[in-house]
């Protein structure tokens, strides 16, 4: 995956989210709220809620979710290392039905987001 | 997901279902035959039975499922307003992991499925 | 299970429940508060949304959650034939691993809640 | 859980069984006719479809399925040994989060059902 | 839950764990290892890896696994508002589904784990 | 899916698999050493562990797993109506949630690896 897959993955969603917003209900339009504002640094700093939100979605094993946090994971000044050690506890809990999405991930963070 | 897309999805489901009926043991038939009289119209309409199987597709997060019951609900006479409010009841249910899928999903509503 | 069994479901769900506000952050009020809204009656009725949170809880495989949807579609009208309709599908899709969760919603059902 | 608990077990599931029977339409009865069927003796002997079963039970974690499925496997001459390594494969393929299960799993075996 | 149950969930725990050791291959005796060492501290803080631990259990919906964490958290030094925050991530991204765990999870904080 | 589609699915993997030794811990080699002995032949046949870790993975409705075991399902000699069973037992525990999964697996054996 080339830098440019990240910003694909980047222009792809933010066009969906167009769409999404077109047909959101009110409370649909809540609940994207809510997806906002619970990542914000508060009693836990934004980094530990991104690895937070990056193992939930490991060990739900949606792509999606996972590239997402990976990226907010990188931003928020995640190192290897310390990513390392999340995807161990998802690894862990999840189980091997989880490395294929580990895979995946690990390609995206060697060739684009890695130190 | 131009028009073509939905057809796309139909043509690929087709031949692939084909291939599963040349291999298919007793069992396995007998399941497919109950998968097609499970949703039939009964006790609850078409429409309703099309809502149950999408917003069940939605949580388990299955998105050629999810495809089959977008296009069954629509052509049950689902609108936009009721899809809108049984992917928000998904949504609530199966949280924000399912939001990818909405996207998707969506995204195929808007160009080819809505009113 | 007597009908003081739903009644004791409902009395611990509600001592759970102030415990829950005790300690919710501004982010779990609002979730609750959506969790409530989404289920109002609108393009869909209170008994088609019920349903389909019923149906979403089975295939989740959350008994809680099951026995909350199952009294709130009888206190929706839903007869036996249209809840055991939903509960086909939701058995189709979810699979055989849902039947304990049914063996117990049924019996429920048969005590308490039935016609 | 003393032997006792595994007849426990055999006839609160045949008590509700019945209640299902009761309210089962046409559908949920071609289940379970094909609930039956499947795991009979064909292409693969019946204690590899009892392992099949129990492993499926095990990484979806259903512990009514588990414990139906560790009888059945007894019954069908499944040893220790052979119990054991299926158990790893569920354990590894379904992580951690399993580990819950096998320990309800292996009380029962360790009491009841080992050799 | 008092104070007691708290001690009986580890009592339990630990006689099970006993039976485990019984009947562990090699291969179940090494994710038994892996298990305890991927919590240890590193270049996360074992705060973290609890918070970790606790929300993906939280997500993948099994109590045990979600107490046992809820206790390791309390003994990292996690405070009230922390688990708060990471709740409330394991909610959104798993949905209501996870309410009744939590539920259960914050009786026992409230009764014997908070400050 | 042309044979090439197998050696397209091993090169990518062996690709990534560099990766991933790249970037794994301590913790993750010892989960990858794990995860390939505990396929190995014991008390129970690669065979009918390989038919354990297609149907577990089938289940848990992960592409990359269900195709890795269906080629080494393929190499231990499981045959077309052995297959087609454990196949039926997958589908009757995890429901027509993992029918597309199917399709995609069978349309792979039929053009690879069929007898």
């Amino acid at each position: 995956m080339s830098k440019s897959k990240v910003e694909e993955f980047k222009k792809t969603r933010d066009k969906q989210n167009e769409i999404l917003a077109k047909y959101a209900n009110r409370n649909q339009k809540k609940f994207y709220g809510l997806d906002a504002s619970t990542y914000q640094s508060g009693a836990l700093d934004k980094k530990t809620k991104e690895l937070l939100g990056f193992t939930a979605s490991l060990v739900l094993r949606c792509d999606d979710c996972i590239l997402y946090h990976l990226i907010e994971c990188k931003e928020a000044g995640v190192t290897t290392e310390e990513l390392s050690e999340a995807t161990s506890i998802g690894m862990l809990v999840g189980g091997s039905i989880t490395i294929p999405h580990i895979r995946r991930a690990m390609t995206v963070w060697d060739e684009d987001l890695q130190d």
